[in-house]
């Protein structure tokens, strides 16, 4: 698992380095900020999530490049406004300083909105085989529904309102859907469009997997954020409590949150059972999620 | 001229309108402020460009509705995360609170945000006949390519940089090329893609047109900055002097700039020259640019 995880970060990375050397250096500043904000490091979660897709399904690496890269600049344009003063006010993030802190806030606001229109860009533009034309506009909706007012921007919003209450459940569950779930289930989507005639039952399954992973996700980042310390975290430990948000483990308790992480893990390994694939990279994937950090 | 634009802008409201009308209200504040920052007025200018160009090739209004509202989102966008504090720190627009007055930051900063991606899910979604199918990645790509690092985010972050400096006019003219100028070239290009099969030497002809206006749109920006008072304006009189901008006028001097103006007019009806159309709409509006205020 960590060597396809590492494998394909690299690859990502590099796709992405191409991507802002071959972009003209109109402003040499906006330009540092968008690579900063980019390359800062991460896991590269989402990237992974398309080439591991993707491949399972016969898709060239090559042809996922740009799709990868388009994903991975709308997550870090999100991070970038996130972690905006305005926003949750973050100076680190992955133990480095935030966009706006290593540069001007002017900066980051703009390296986020340049960053998000880069990601239309590139998958208006990817080279594609002939026969994955056809789902070039399916990729651009998915990727421009995930990421707008009906998914991550709309979950943040919600985040926002929401901190300092105490929100139920569902209504938890459904900020975690939009604000961090949409552009997973983005990604698998994005490496199913990666072949040209895949059945939509099997579509279907993929992201029944993407949406139980992407909760997940979001259930073991709250268990984290309170057994892990903060150089495991990149950020300080304790956060979300210092700033009073919802999380998992203040609903269900800790052990209540990491049964929620199990039985969404055993969810995403029955959606996968439906698939005629070697999923054993999705697989390992699900396990990483809600075993990180143990 | 002026009966044309106000059908446009009534017409490209209305699209607007069942836009937002047609969004499920999964957070309503973001939703509110989304739709107070795109139909809180404003001429309308790039959705005429779209329906003017469109239908003087013998595009269908109706076809090109959300290609308008598109280009119409993408620049409420920039106009909101523009007039934030750690930007251009506008309190009025149009006459009214900005967005960050009328809601608060991070709204704001979420719905330029969510502006952004609703104006590509708007071109992925559009209902096009089947011959303008194949015009629906090149309008993807114009307008991203328009909004982002090459086209809006640059020409805003080089004025931010340019800010308090003396710039060459060749400088000055590029910024703006970027900042104004490739948002209203792409509105023209949008419109361009309304039929399926205009000659490239047309498109190119209208192209040009597109840049001088788009220039003469700053020219005389910068002149009414001077000349105009507040009520005309619907901001502050002066406010690029007072926050030490670079301007035509103050490069050219005012009469200069007039100059200028009257130039880019007539490059621009030297454009339109060239097409076996009837251009009437589009040379009335580039004499509306360069006599609007007068």
């Amino acid at each position: 698992m960590h060597t396809a995880l590492s494998h394909y970060q690299t690859r990502v990375n590099a796709a992405l380095e191409r991507i802002f050397d071959d972009l003209p250096v109109t402003d040499p500043r906006l330009l540092d900020a968008m690579r900063y904000g980019t390359l800062l490091g991460g896991k590269r979660v989402r990237p992974f999530l398309v080439y591991a897709t993707g491949t399972m399904l016969g898709a060239k690496e090559d042809d996922l490049d740009s799709l990868a890269a388009a994903v991975e600049c709308i997550h870090a344009y999100s991070l970038i406004h996130d972690d905006l003063p305005a926003m949750d006010d973050d100076h680190l993030r992955r133990g480095q300083p935030t966009v706006h802190i290593a540069f001007d806030e002017a900066t980051a606001i703009l390296a986020g909105d340049a960053l998000q229109g880069l990601a239309y860009e590139l998958l208006a533009e990817a080279p594609l085989p002939a026969a994955l034309e056809g789902n070039r506009i399916a990729m651009l909706r998915s990727l421009a529904r995930a990421s707008g007012y009906q998914g991550m921007c709309g979950g943040q919003a919600i985040d926002l309102a929401s901190t300092g209450k105490r929100i139920e459940l569902d209504a938890l569950q459904q900020l975690h859907r939009l604000k961090t779930g949409a552009l997973i289930r983005s990604a698998v989507e994005m490496g199913s469009y990666g072949v040209a005639d895949l059945a939509t039952e099997h579509r279907d399954a993929l992201l029944r997997y993407a949406e139980a992973i992407g909760l997940a996700f979001q259930v073991q980042d709250d268990i984290l954020d309170i057994t892990a310390d903060t150089e495991q975290l990149g950020k300080p430990q304790g956060s979300d409590q210092a700033a009073d948000k919802s999380t998992f483990p203040a609903l269900l308790g800790l052990d209540g949150a990491r049964d929620a992480a199990q039985s969404l893990y055993q969810d995403a390994l029955t959606a996968l059972a439906e698939l005629p694939y070697n999923t054993e990279h999705l697989q390992a994937f699900a396990r990483y999620i809600v075993e990180r950090g143990q």
